[in-house]
């Protein structure tokens, strides 16, 4: 029998083998960080990130190949983070135990918002700090489920208790389609929508909604109304760098931001209130309990996890390979927007609006707004061009008539799936140039 | 040097060490089954579950140190079930990766409820089948952040939408303090709180709440204006085993269960209805859209995975050592049910209601409610039983006046931690001894 060699003897072969065991207790020990594996189903199917870089190229769109279905780009479904996010794998997983969050409460040392757990109410003053995008300093959080109920707990909270009425709550057109709705829903007699902030002309108070960036057409606003008595409450969804350049920090007594738009997390259904006033983040605060009884405890721990990941990858970006969360958003959303404006070009029938560039604080670029709608007008001989789209094209997007401006406009969103995205663009592509 | 041992020779330690990593290897692949080890804070301090049944034992109440703190009952925070979540460990363990569950949307096949998970759908249906308290086949099942907010989509969708102004709501007296609270928050000119039912007068539409248990009280509860013109809605949150015995199966046109009282996951924000009317079904879909855009999707997955738990729990119940989910919780009441009435017993200075035993065809026996709240008297010579129990014992309890009651009532929470539990029973077996 030949010798074995002295490198393969038994002794440096458990010395092998020790190291071995070493590495995969700590691996287990390490638990649900980056090396742990999940067998789940939803697991097996997707890439598992081994860092924490995503690699998502969005330089090359393929050719999509267009099998004639409906296209629905009328509402603003976020489907266009779910490459990031799955290719963050478990990076951004949460592992949440059947025994936790049984109680109504959270652990927060006598927060004024009761129900917020603290890891979020950390984990969002810590994304503003790194964006740089709003005041955190001695304000209030409030959580919400999404901004809309936010935006309901601002109006319950600002609208006065005496008897003279209900408030007027007023937007400049074109405004997002649902304040309308939801401010009339259920005819308060706290708060009433009173229209398009430009032709707004009674006296005494008003509360003013200043998007910004604005939805529907992406363009930054400010208080249009400007009277004494006007409460303002800003509505800064769409204040993040991949949507527009970071110019200031937000400085407003009530600014609301939301999962949806900025991670992309619609279905979580959390937002968040940063408040000046400490009754007026009293009485958000009392709404949503009489509401809904504080806001699922699952989807805040989800959401600290989520916006961690994002502020993480801010702190370790610096090169191609390590691209923020914003980063990667910014290039998604610039080479969509770079399609849509070579096809306007193109068709010359169409247009989408223009925006100054400006300097980001936070990329560190100059760049145009580049909004998660596009507000788009059809040209001559389109009255209606909602109408034009769905019956030739069978594109769905949402009339502007729905924003207090006219049909002409229509509202597409800029944030669905690429397969959708593609074949938006080479109908309308086609659909223009074929009929005008 | 003496010889090292032939049972420690390199080749022996060698195969230890090979078998210790093969076994490490497949801990890993395992992945999240039960014997995964997640190394967070939370599992640190709790024991792992190593099978599929919980060994809660009620029957020996330990004496529990009284510290002099606050207890506060004045809420029904349902941490009574902790334990046997705990107990349950990673069988109702979720796993939520950080793109899941981005969209607005569920793939749920066009169900009315847009927003509702299927896996949750099926769930709701199979304990409900399982338990048998409630009808399901040819209902609409709606999905609210909790069965608050499902109570508000209801008035939305059952008030009249004429000029004919807000239509009363009406609840007989005990009734949830919250409801009046709720209905009249933001003065909807849709409905408005009508006062007690038992007393309502008013000629027309009016919209009967019947909480049956009912909550302050227990009592089973049936409609009491009983005019032509009523629209019910049907609060069953407490109406399973470990509450009241199951005498029929609830058949309603509006039927709201929560979590929070059944599993005990309150801080999920998960409730459910059961509803016979398509259109009503529609606009309570429709309020839900403008309150809050859906439910979160990470709390209805979780609230599949824990219903699923308790499902199963039932059809493997049968002996001592697997006993179900409901087996458990009513063991968890009655015992604290049984110390509470010895404690009335003794002191004879305050009163719970008695309840009129009936056969449970879920549990298969008779027995008497055991609700999720006592709705204590105090006796003679004390007029306002909350400041009492406040003032001398430092124990929080929610007085009766605000449940359309008087004030020498007060509900308690029967569902607090066991530690609580025992040092207001210490407390007021004492205090009524001592001071009357």
């Amino acid at each position: 029998m030949e010798q074995i060699p002295r490198v393969l003897s038994w002794r440096n072969m458990l010395v092998l083998s020790l190291a071995i065991n070493f590495s995969l207790i700590l691996r287990i020990l390490k638990g649900d960080d980056e090396y742990s594996l999940y067998r789940t189903a939803y697991f097996s199917m997707w890439p598992v990130a081994s860092g924490s870089s995503a690699s998502c190229n969005y330089n090359e769109m393929e050719e999509e190949k267009d099998d004639d279905r409906i296209i629905n780009l009328k509402l603003g479904d976020p489907t266009v983070y779910e490459r990031y996010w799955q290719e963050m794998g478990e990076m951004a997983t949460m592992v949440i135990p059947g025994w936790q969050s049984l109680s109504y409460f959270s652990d927060n040392n006598n927060n004024l918002c009761w129900f917020l757990e603290p890891e979020l109410g950390k984990e969002i003053v810590r994304v503003h700090n790194v964006v740089g995008n709003a005041v955190t300093q001695d304000r209030f959080i409030v959580v919400g489920t999404g901004s809309t109920q936010l935006y309901q707990a601002a109006l319950y909270a600002l609208s006065p208790r005496d008897d003279s009425g209900p408030i007027n709550v007023v937007s400049a057109a074109p405004f997002y389609s649902s304040y309308p709705l939801i401010t009339d829903c259920i005819k308060s007699g706290l708060y009433r929508w009173g229209g398009d902030a430009k032709t707004y002309k009674e006296e005494g108070p008003y509360i003013e909604l200043v998007t910004s960036p604005n939805n529907p057409d992406g363009f930054l606003r400010k208080p249009v109304v400007n009277r004494s008595k006007g409460i303002l409450i800003h509505d800064l969804a769409y204040y993040w760098p991949q949507y527009t350049p970071i110019t200031s920090i937000a400085d407003h007594d009530v600014m609301l931001f939301t999962a949806s738009k900025s991670t992309g997390h619609a279905g979580m259904r959390i937002g968040w209130a940063l408040v000046k006033d400490r009754e007026t983040a009293k009485k958000m605060t009392e709404y949503i309990e009489l509401n809904t009884i504080g806001v699922s405890k699952d989807s805040q721990l989800k959401a600290s996890k989520v916006l961690k990941v994002v502020s993480d990858s801010c702190e370790k970006s610096g090169n191609e390979t390590a691209k923020s969360f914003f980063e990667h958003s910014y290039d998604a959303l610039s080479k969509r927007w770079e399609l849509l404006r070579q096809a306007a070009k193109n068709s010359q029938h169409f247009t989408v609006p223009d925006f100054a560039s400006q300097r980001c604080n936070f990329l560190g670029k100059v760049f145009e707004s580049q909004p998660a709608f596009a507000w788009l007008k059809c040209g001559k001989g389109i009255v209606d061009c909602e109408k034009f789209l769905r019956e030739k094209q069978k594109i769905l997007t949402k009339s502007g008539k729905y924003f207090g401006d006219d049909q002409s406009y229509v509202r597409i969103s800029m944030l669905d799936r690429d397969s959708n995205f593609k074949i938006f663009l080479h109908r309308i592509s086609s659909s223009f140039n074929s009929t005008l």
